[in-house]
């Protein structure tokens, strides 16, 4: 008889989730099933549970996730995305989509805007289709989805953040361009934020600029390697920031006055991406008599691609002790108490909560 | 004794331009000089005319031009771009610009924003530094300026705005990615308009969108390879854009109407290069959302760099019969009736009227 699993069923904004127990489903050609031992909040599960954000219910939150694999169905080619063996046991995390290839709106570069895409924490319940979420005891990986081996030792609440926040930020930078010797101006000091800042300190920038409304953000932004901060509610910014010759300007904090302010102090040659701006809000208004004079280019960022998955996981196992991420899942649930999470989430907006799993993973899924 | 030249002096807005006659200058290592067979008046030197834009004063306007060589300094190459050998009496014409590549902010593929830049048509007339602009009968041509050799029996009027509007279509054309099989916008159809429409024709591009207020604009889009027509100042235009799957967004017009309307209509991966707003207006508004999830790229383009003269060169060459260049020249005058010239401008709205040299070459200048 096939083993039963648990998940969280949110149903509608603002209503505590339910626990459901169902049968784990039999594995179809290509499939994964992973033991999920950790996730993380996103900033857009809370989005979703306030109903700032929509999505289709009843649906199992969360995505930012880590776990051990507890079976390997035989089409699968048993190979994570590194090229190294796929065994039970082995501590995993994958890409927040899979995207089918064979779809005529495949692009290599943007797979995550493919028409065919399956994209976990982000789906309806039904009879056939569950266990796509990571506020669960199990995650069905579908084919198409890339996954990466983690080390052992690895911080679990760490990890967990690396396929939505940390492979986002990978691709804020892969299109910002060239980062080395470069003055780059970080607004939005939230994790992607954060983790921005680190990877260009990684990439040798000559100046890291993190902007935020919050001090205390600002702080934090130190410590994870800016050179420079600017509160952006106070006067004066624009001068200090033209001063600052900035080249590359990143927004993951959504506001049309940041993105404003941000695109304007570029210099000759600047480059913005825009990344934090999923959701409705005012029209952000451009120069565009500078954008021409400076031959500025401005992009937007809709999640990541393979090679960003892969750079964020590569970036994590080399820096994950270098700075302070552990610090900022401030709290830990175990997943039973996961409103009691959401609750201090919404009350505390902590950086991010983690979700630990409720048991320890059973014999027959660590014996490698 | 030296010869003598003249040049047409302009000293402040909305005042005739007066003629001297001076000594024409003796070259420096690597300069050559050009009796100048026809210029076209850009847009820019009527904006400057009327006092739109500011110009270090008195100057020599006009930088649509082509030339005959008079004379190579000992210090020159010898080569044209093509690395074709240049000799006295070939037609030629050459970058709005010379850059000095020693230069610390010199960029190979920006030269045009150097700060060693020496832009004709732009300077202030000084004792040692004139003979600079195309109304006038001579030019002289200073080191690293990219000179291209023009096949005899080229139309002059069409060639004069090779190296102003013609080079900077195929620089718009070249930021705004592939064209073959992209459905593309256009908005604005002066000569930048209609020369970037015939260029996506030439390059394959599926649908080719012109938009304008100007109702005969429009049909001669058509006459340059536009597939659709949009009247931008009528309703419903942004959902039948939308509907024709627009790729590519290209802006001459520098209205912020038209910038909205086009990065708005974009699709997916759409990407927007603005051109036309080299003067002072009220802000653009872009939708950071849609620019975030449709994947938007929106870059500024000012000038042209060598390359892109290149491909105007060659584009020109090719097609100048091929699609009515000529009928865009409305009306010709000699370089002596300048004033008259500009008056026809301001008050006619022609694409262009171009003025030719008053005099035939000299034996001395045609030995080839």
């Amino acid at each position: 008889m096939r083993r039963r699993g648990i998940y969280y069923v949110f149903h509608s904004a603002n209503t505590p989730l339910t626990k459901i127990e169902a049968p784990l489903p039999n594995l179809q050609e290509g499939e994964i099933l992973v033991n999920i031992r950790y996730t993380t909040l996103c900033g857009s599960d809370l989005h979703t549970y306030c109903g700032l954000r929509q999505e289709p219910c009843p649906t199992i939150l969360g995505h930012e996730i880590v776990g051990i694999i507890e079976e390997i169905s035989p089409g699968h080619s048993g190979l994570d995305a590194a090229g190294s063996k796929l065994r039970k046991g082995d501590l995993v995390t994958w890409t927040v989509f899979s995207s089918d290839p064979s779809a005529a709106t495949y692009q290599p570069e943007t797979p995550q805007k493919n028409s065919r895409l399956y994209k976990y924490g982000h789906r309806q319940i039904t009879d056939s289709d569950n266990f796509h979420g990571g506020l669960a005891s199990h995650i069905v990986l579908r084919p198409h989805t890339c996954i990466r081996i983690l080390p052992k030792g690895i911080s679990l609440s760490v990890a967990a953040t690396i396929n939505c926040a940390i492979a986002t930020s990978a691709g804020a930078i892969r299109l910002a361009g060239p980062i080395a010797g470069k003055n780059v101006h970080i607004a939005g000091i939230g994790l992607l934020g954060l983790v921005t800042i680190a990877m260009c300190k990684e990439m040798g920038a000559e100046r890291i600029i993190a902007s935020d409304i919050n001090e205390s953000r600002l702080q934090l932004a130190q410590s994870f390697g800016a050179s420079h901060t600017f509160n952006i509610g106070q006067q004066g910014n624009a001068e200090q920031l033209q001063n600052l010759s900035v080249d590359r300007f990143i927004d993951m904090s959504g506001s049309p006055d940041a993105m404003e302010l941000g695109i304007d102090t570029l210099q000759l040659h600047g480059q913005a991406v825009l990344v934090g701006a999923v959701f409705k809000q005012r029209k952000t208004g451009i120069n565009a008599e500078q954008v021409i004079r400076k031959m500025l280019t401005i992009k937007g960022l809709h999640n990541y691609n393979y090679t960003d998955f892969s750079v964020a996981i590569d970036f994590i196992i080399k820096n994950w002790k270098k700075y302070p991420f552990e610090s900022l899942i401030e709290l830990e649930f175990p997943l039973a108490d996961i409103n009691l999470a959401i609750d201090f989430a919404l009350t505390n907006k902590p950086i991010r909560v983690g979700l630990f799993a409720d048991s320890p993973p059973s014999n027959d899924q660590t014996n490698g």
